[in-house]
């Protein structure tokens, strides 16, 4: 199946009405995505789980113009080159949807998080790029359809299209039609995710490029895919229980696998810096000394530490850059 | 078989003649020993390959005293108490080698590496007091025989009875009779190792209990023993063939590929400190710029670098404190 065939079995139609509208949030994964089974239609070798972080997110306003021209994408307030790298895979994404008239789409897209740094700004932005585009066209398409759209933009975008903690199944079908994203039903108020930023450069290796390096020169990735599918189900039962030490746990050696796998591709693929491993080396020396804290980290050099809110004292005093967000705290 | 049958195969005699003197040089794994297939024989799962330091090493005088009393032993000009780790794990070894008499051994013996900072102080250490227990009992053992001995007190130490380049055979026996290593016969004047010492602080867990964790914990282990083999029958070949890519890539994935076993561990294990990623990072921007230099890492945070003469030049200016040795210099 083409992402084309793929898509037009799930959009009723191609005819925009009016401005949309999409908002969405980060996502960190706490068991990852690393591996393509089929990189067209964007299949994971393997199921994900994430929490989504309320107030960091993507903002974007997409409007279908009935003149001849490029797409206008403005990021941040700046209006990007049709050559720059993130308005061209915006726009072969926006293909999909064109419809069969002269004309072009008009993005405007806040981020409030750095992009392309490891903190999931791709994620945030194609799912908040899909609900601008299911209001533009009033669609009225389910959010399961809509994360199937969304995981076609970027993979762990078919997460962030809920609040909470979401669950990607990876799916069985070649089609890639039961591959999508659901939200988990627990509430854990106490719950806290801190960002520790190392750096907010854009990475210098995509994840695409960099999982699909991995996928082929790795040689212990074969056990990875398996790996990650039992670290799934362990952290959602841990979220069940609210055991914050089975989920720290898993959440830490998953991500530290994931790494493991990137370090052991050829040439290297290492995203830590310097800071990243004494931020390590730091949040264990904490632990030994009886705080219950874990840490997970993505494509890049940023550090997620997790914990729960009785921590966060100790945390702020550790690190007092730490920026930390309590999901399903009600302000 | 115990080690000591596995010993008393071995050994003609328990009679010490004489004081014996023993002298062995450090030696670098290319392709990595990591993981026992049998833990008191010191099995390994995997063969390895490594390059001898000349000049850095261990020298080592036994004898053998008729008084009741607990092994003397003395490092670096300081008598170490009975208590002492070292002396616990050297004296136990020489309980293999105890005479049917009342006696003790004093034991003298001279590091010039750091001990236990993954400069392969025990490899050094054993080996250089099998050549001393050789000497004190005149058993005239072969060089086989002698690594079978020493790889019982620490497996790397079956391969620092050699100089050059050695393959250490993981063996296929259960009684571990062909698990020795060997001398490579080719020479390579032009070949470099540069020690960058990062740290030289006592490592916080030693190898042996690195190696049982990872076993034991890391879910993608299973892939590393038939990695590794592959890796030393390229790393031979490419001795043979002096191409200095070929084993410098080999090398540094397989340092990389255990090093991701390890972080991949529960609890995690990272050897490495801020200044080790710092170094590594530095490596890679040299190679980008056209420099041939590849690294390889212990258990330990220190880098040792692998290249030719003619890079030793920039490698200084970009390492003022790197190390360099010639194993095959003669000067």
């Amino acid at each position: 199946m083409t992402p084309q065939a793929f898509i037009d079995q799930i959009i009723p139609h191609k005819n925009p009405v009016k401005t949309g509208f999409g908002i969405a949030p980060v996502n960190i994964a706490l068991s990852k995505y690393w591996g393509k089974r089929d990189v067209a239609l964007n299949l994971p070798t393997n199921s994900s789980l994430s929490i989504s972080l309320p107030g960091l997110g993507t903002q974007t306003h997409l409007t279908w113009l009935p003149t001849l021209g490029q797409d206008a994408i403005s990021l941040n307030g700046q209006r990007l080159s049709s050559e720059h790298k993130f308005a061209k895979r915006l726009s072969a994404f926006l293909d999909f949807f064109r419809p069969n008239l002269a004309g072009h789409f008009q993005v405007i897209t806040h981020n409030s998080v750095p992009t392309a740094a490891g903190l999931a700004s791709s994620a945030s932005g194609y799912a908040a790029l899909v609900l601008a585009l299911n209001d533009a066209f009033e669609w009225q398409l389910s959010l399961q359809q809509l994360s199937l759209l969304a995981r076609l933009g970027s993979g762990s975008a078919s997460r962030s299209l809920f609040p909470g903690f979401a669950r990607w199944h990876k799916g069985k079908q070649d089609n890639g039609m039961d591959s999508y994203a659901e939200a988990l039903p627990e509430s854990w108020p106490e719950f806290c995710v801190g960002l520790l930023e190392i750096d907010i450069q854009e990475k210098p290796l995509g994840s695409t490029a960099g999982m699909q390096k991995t996928v082929e020169t790795c040689e212990i990735y074969q056990a990875w895919p398996e790996k990650a599918e039992k670290d799934v189900n362990i952290i959602q039962k841990a979220i069940q229980n609210k055991d914050l030490t089975t989920l720290g746990e898993t959440a830490e050696n998953n991500a530290l696998t994931m790494h493991a796998t990137m370090i052991s591709t050829w040439p290297p693929i290492l995203y830590w810096q310097a800071e990243s491993v004494a931020a390590m080396h730091q949040i264990w020396a904490l632990r030994n000394q009886g705080h219950s804290v874990y840490f997970t980290m993505d494509a890049g050099p940023n550090l997620k530490l997790l914990f729960l809110e009785t921590e966060k004292p100790a945390l702020l005093q550790a690190f007092p850059n730490l920026k930390v967000i309590q999901p399903f705290k009600v302000i």
